[in-house]
């Protein structure tokens, strides 16, 4: 065991263990989209998730410029009005952070503690990063593209800008871009302003922010946040598979109205309209089925017809129940072309891209 | 003891509990401000702090109207179109939520578990709310005013719409106003959309969001919100003094850069700028010091210049360090013209207006 190795392992908590104040400190800082949000196509500034793993960086516009360097041809240095000159592009798409959901795993992986919320629907608009690529002249001998952002700090012992890694495939997919608005808007500071990447269908670490520095690399990267952070691993010592495109999931809109402290929904009895969203990063949802008694039975939900123009969008879908008095556990299920959510916990150290299906339970009055 | 009674009374953390799931649930659903946003003068969308009591309301503007009635000559029912009719004022205010700080004491007051984020300043757009309770006329026995939000849900077994009351004598105020702009943009939905109340001067609670109704009163407001939920309680039998304008606190933005899980700083040795706000709803911030050894010594800031246009601002202050290698803790304290924030916990069991002095420790590389 090196001296380092310690601090590159993540945390699991102690059987019973509340949350810890460095795991609320960044549940206050972060934020996740309300539940009932799940009622807007497009989530509305401010109600979109957002994880920064550092700090929100100052970012100086007249200093400020993208370089692109490494394997290219001709090494560029843009300024975001170069960039807002070329051909536009938007489009809405989902976005997930891949701990979404980790704080209820048992035993729960100590880091950014997400319940549900960790998503958000988007109209992004950028230029396509493969033209910019393409500008450069990527090398023949190129095979990853790296992305680094201007947020700085250590994790796990490492001091680093924020940096991602990308197949030169994924990058020169048509629909990745250098995205510099949000909902029509410039980006705000936390989404990454000025700059963003955007790679749709991809859980939430790939979509860097604040990016400034894009290298060509005739290697495999393999920085911290590729081959230590983002990787599905049960034992620690195995190096895990990547996290890369968002599983699938569907959400309900909790119905009625809650306890403040509990967030235990109330309802009349009668007839309650469900609702909320599904979608997965791989593969098109196909269905998408609710539960009104814990999961012992299922019923298809109406899916909302698909917008061709936006396929990585999230998709709507209603279910009409008649509420009985009692106490009841609502739950649902979205599939997709490559399968459905699990019902069972399915669990990794650092709970990443866990899926596991949303419960809510739900007193319904007489 | 009544049946409700231990419904009615704040749950107080066992000593060394860690944080549940319930408080986690509010921390991930609501959200505070990043505290590097302490750069920008009027903090922008998505990062000035939220707290939502219940489930952020689905307004229907095809029928919103808002009601002014009770003890008035002429109820009225305008539409946001009539209030935007009416003149016009925006204003620059620093808001916090009364529970800020909640999360630190000891011992722990069970509820939305605030570190020290709970804060905002914005440039709010409205008219004054006393020309309309003018033209609705104020009936001569009247002495508060109740606003109520479309807020909906439970607190301590009290189902209710939101609604606080305010004396006439506040509420007729020249610069209380009812609001649908913030930073020159409709309301977004988290902050009231398409109406709100603002108090300047007074904690978050006063400001009603999703307002669609007011009622002036011939007797003292009683309501939940009022009566139990915002007191200082030491014991939970007494009545409590009630919450009201914001006590001076000044913050600092941490400084450098931190670690991804433990949020702590890091800087290199040498001149270290700080920077940060201060502010009282109460008087004028008359001073701020910074101690740069736990409080054992303490340096005064530099104050910027106050904006009389916007007496309920926050107000910039500076301090320029000199780092040197080791470890270091930060912290900062305002005073107004009533007094200094305290360095020693001052608790009351619903971690209500604690105005503790901020601790950030540094350490600093050689």
């Amino acid at each position: 065991m090196t001296a380092t190795e310690p601090r590159a392992r993540a945390r699991i908590a102690e059987p019973g263990e509340g949350i810890s104040l460095d795991e609320l400190a960044l549940a206050a800082r972060n934020h996740g989209m309300p539940l009932e949000a799940l009622r807007y196509d497009v989530t509305p500034p401010g109600l979109h998730y957002v994880l920064t793993h550092y700090d929100i960086p100052a970012v100086d516009m007249a200093s400020w410029r993208l370089s692109l360097g490494g394997a290219v041809e001709r090494p560029l240095s843009l300024s975001l009005e170069d960039l807002q000159r070329r051909p536009a592009v938007t489009t809405r798409v989902l976005l997930e952070c891949a701990g979404n959901g980790r704080a209820r795993l048992e035993p729960r992986p100590v880091s950014q503690p997400w319940l549900l919320e960790a998503v958000g629907s988007a109209e992004w608009t950028g230029t396509p990063l493969a033209g910019v690529l393409r500008e450069a002249g990527v090398g023949p001998d190129a095979v990853d593209v790296s992305f680094t952002g201007a947020d700085h700090g250590v994790e796990r012992g490492v001091e680093q800008d924020y940096t991602r890694g990308l197949s030169l495939a994924e990058a020169m997919r048509p629909d990745v871009l250098l995205v510099w608005a949000m909902n029509g808007a410039a980006l705000p500071p936390q989404h990454g302003a000025p700059l963003r990447l955007l790679v749709p269908g991809w859980y939430g670490m790939a979509h860097v922010k604040w990016l400034d520095r894009i290298e060509v690399l005739t290697e495999p990267y393999t920085g911290f946040q590729n081959a230590t952070a983002y990787r599905l691993k049960v034992d620690p010592h195995e190096d895990g598979e990547p996290v890369t495109r968002i599983r699938p999931r569907a959400l309900l809109a909790p119905p009625g109205w809650p306890d403040f402290m509990t967030r235990e929904r109330f309802v009349r009895a009668g007839p309650v309209p469900l609702s909320g969203r599904a979608w997965s990063g791989r593969a098109p949802i196909t269905r998408v089925e609710v539960s009104t008694d814990g999961g012992a039975s299922w019923d298809d939900a109406v899916l909302a017809p698909t917008d061709p123009a936006h396929p990585y969008a999230w998709r709507a879908w209603t279910y009409d129940w008649t509420a009985t008095p009692g106490t009841h556990q609502l739950t649902v299920r979205a599939t997709d072309e490559g399968g459905s959510q699990p019902v069972a916990q399915e669990w990794n150290r650092q709970g990443m891209a866990n899926n596991l299906v949303q419960r809510v339970p739900v007193t319904v009055l007489g």
